[in-house]
């Protein structure tokens, strides 16, 4: 056997998410049972990171056993062939064996987009957050610097559901380090990025952070606000989540340098 | 009455064309009938350009016309709520009487767009037309080059059907002014656009050019190949059309000024 690693892209905004879920589409539960066939068994298929229903991956990494005569670029050709352009293997290849997608990975980049204009965009709909109200880039950096180092992220984490008999004190770490957080006016006027990086997120973290973010662009919320609701450590202080289709997992790092850049 | 003018952006994927045809979905066939229970009356809705099935628009721009007291804000407000992101009104603005989308029109601006790599790009699935042949983007500039100036675009053109009992003869000229033509590396690698420039276009004309050029730029064609089918005046000297879904109606361009920019 052979340890492969896949580059994946895919439009999310027809799946029910990534990881294989009984009865539903998603991207992993599609390929997994389409590489059932092509390897001769089902493979374990380990992901860098999970999306949720809606949101979309440039970089997502897969990594997978294969028998040792593969033809790896028949997989990416058969693949992209009856998936493509929805989910599209942009590169595959052989990886150490011990290498795992999400263990390997030592940080993730997300960008989220905003169209900012009085009218939506009829190009950006499936991949951008349409923002009529006027929001000030400034004021959302400055708190977006905030977020840079190590904190506890528990007010912007949906927190794992408690195993039963334990009384909210659920032991699971919500502390991650933030490693760069900006937004970016796009090349398309009034198009707006976050680029977010770090070594891992918790669950919903990027979405309730551009949530947050996009109320102190419109002047509801503030800087000095972000800080007391991260130090709140409580979901109760943080503002709706931005909706998931202006997600994309855009690259994860591992220690041989990153992987799916450009 | 009072003439007004809209430019509308649609995303043309799910549409029969633009020009409203009966029993067919069609870009102005929806908002014809959505205008005749605004201004009580069916407005006769004029198009700067015709956009063929498939085919999208950033700054189409229509006129018709409505009753003195007609609230354009509400129009506007209303037609983005019922059809929007898929056709939005961009701007909306009571023009002069005599203004006719169509015959005002000075200039009109396409943009077609190519992703040219080995794997397709899910995010532009239905805006561009993947290549993964490698393209000379010199080669393809050299031969765009010869389409400036007023030539008899015949060999890239879908002439107009024939009244019956003219043997071929038609008297309708395919003389057109091309006032620009370049393809530009997009900000994204490997995404090329191309943006053609001229007084108007006959049918099919600038996916007829894209189709020679990428032929250009995979060396099947050639610069003076270009030359020659020019000079034929004869369509089956030309390539295939590119697809209708990598096109775009950018701006139209007025006496008064261009309409539709960003």
């Amino acid at each position: 056997m052979v340890r492969l690693r896949m580059v994946v892209a895919y439009d999310g905004t027809d799946f029910r998410g990534l990881a294989p879920n009984h009865g539903v589409r998603t991207v992993v539960g599609e390929l997994q049972e389409f590489l059932t066939r092509m390897v001769g068994h089902e493979p374990a298929i380990v992901m860098s990171g999970r999306t949720d229903a809606g949101v979309h991956a440039w970089g997502q990494v897969l990594s997978f056993d294969a028998p040792g005569d593969a033809d790896i670029d028949r997989f990416q050709r058969s693949i992209n062939a009856k998936f493509g352009p929805e989910i599209v293997v942009r590169e595959i290849s052989v990886a150490d064996e011990d290498f795992s997608a999400r263990y390997s990975a030592a940080g993730r980049r997300y960008r989220y987009t905003v169209v900012n204009r009085p009218t939506p965009d009829p190009f950006l709909a499936r991949t951008a957050w349409w923002v009529p109200h006027k929001l000030s880039v400034e004021a959302m950096n400055e708190a977006s610097s905030l977020l840079i180092g190590e904190h506890d992220f528990s007010s912007f984490c949906r927190r794992p559901k408690a195993p039963k008999g334990v009384d909210g004190g659920v032991e699971v770490s919500l502390v991650r380090r933030v490693t760069g957080a900006r937004w970016l006016l796009h090349h398309e006027p009034d198009v707006l990025r976050f680029d977010i990086e770090g070594s891992a997120f918790c669950h919903q973290m990027v979405r309730s952070i551009v949530g947050y973010l996009v109320e102190v662009g419109r002047g509801r919320r503030s800087t000095a606000g972000l800080a007391d609701t991260l130090a709140a450590r409580d979901r109760s202080a943080a503002a709706q989540p931005a909706p998931p289709h202006g997600l994309c997992l855009w690259q994860v790092d591992y220690p041989e340098g990153p992987v799916g850049l450009e």
